[in-house]
């Protein structure tokens, strides 16, 4: 009856949930992933992710780990999670990790996908995964935007207004913009770690490029005034996707 | 104040809907429009549609018409309709046509797609738009199947079926297998009509073929049986989409 940690990867459609983290009220993907594993298990169970998503983020490679001393092995936890999840979370891995494996504290870089589509109609069937834009925008002056937060900065300027004191100074190993491809724009950021809603406050600042409405040069002032009121707009939720953790 | 023929083209995703036609209860896309287009136009309108989709079933190119006295031009409609439509409704086009155009009586052709899924994973953000199938499938000996249908036939076997009278014999100009790519196979079917449930239906009678549960041959005489008990299960809505009318 020993400790045993218990490493998950997770796919997810985060359309229908209030984000990954338990919340007093709102269905939450850690709160019914906690739920399905204590019925599992036995015991109630905290499972830590890598990224805690907001509402309406996906994740095509969520790294999870939770502690039990169940001797139940981790390809029966994966099976018996897939069994009793709604369709919208899917268990892809499980696995045994070493007890001080942390999803979070040990990630050594994230990368996340921000995808806008940018033509006339909208996609019926894409519209809970991508941004639809429908002005023509000016890729060139996106992807210079993008160039210019590669490397280590401070963020102020793109976090979260109500983020706190945490140190916003991270470092972004790539940033870069691929497409258009039938209409199809990915912006593909990896970095030691993000603040809240940074990724977002990004590609909506970057849009504005995008659209004409400044250069790359303004662009490059408001991410060297730590000012969260000098970017753009918070790009919506849906188009963005944790696509994979290195540790 | 004369009569006017307006032909839209639209793109939905079914998933929300109980199918295409009005019905008595619960939500359906004629319904929706219907709604709408009377909000524009001022007086009820009738749209009718050139296939009548199941519960669940999608459209990439839908054609439709009704007829209205309104003098607002086929363009403003189409932008006033996207306005108000909820967001898995689109209206792709929009033009004026002759006023004997009916988008059903005319229809010369229409093409059906069914998307399986063949692999052990399923995809969180596709399960409203294909069918996941776990087990290998044989896709030489589906597509030997599929080959058997094309021409004319009688399709009894594969009509509904509480599906009535009308003549069960239909003429397919083509049947085809695409993929597997990445797991996904598409088939597409293109007839100058389709019984009720009879792509769902040949699609579940040769995924049976695909499990090897039976051979092509089998197929075969189930075709000629015109026996609607000897054909297999009736793959599930979410996989088909309706393609393509042509007049």
């Amino acid at each position: 009856m020993s400790d045993k940690n218990v490493r998950l990867i997770l796919a997810y459609d985060g359309s229908a949930y209030h984000g990954w983290q338990r919340q007093r009220s709102g269905v939450t993907i850690q709160g019914v992933i906690e739920e399905k594993l204590q019925m599992i298990v036995g015991d109630p169970v905290k499972v830590i992710a890598a990224g805690r998503t907001d509402a309406g983020v996906h994740a095509v490679k969520q790294v999870c780990n939770f502690i039990t001393r169940s001797s139940i092995g981790p390809e029966a936890v994966k099976r018996a999670l897939n069994s009793l999840l709604p369709d919208d979370i899917l268990v892809r891995d499980a696995k045994y990790a070493p007890l001080e494996f942390h999803a979070r504290y040990n990630a050594g870089s994230k990368t996340y996908e921000y995808r806008i589509l940018n033509r006339e109609d909208p996609d019926v069937f894409l519209r809970n995964y991508l941004w639809h834009i429908r002005q023509p925008l000016n890729t060139k002056e996106m992807a210079k935007c993008l160039s210019l937060i590669v490397g280590t900065h401070d963020f102020s300027a793109f976090r979260s207004s109500g983020s706190g004191n945490i140190n916003p100074v991270r470092s972004l190993s790539s940033a870069k913009l691929q497409g258009p491809q039938d209409g199809l724009l990915r912006f593909i950021l990896e970095a030691d770690g993000f603040l809240r809603h940074m990724v977002r406050n990004i590609v909506g600042t970057v849009r504005d490029a995008g659209l004409g409405k400044m250069g790359s040069d303004r662009f490059k002032e408001i991410l060297e005034s730590r000012d969260r009121q000098s970017a753009g707009f918070k790009a919506p939720p849906q188009g963005l996707f944790l696509m994979e953790v290195r540790y």
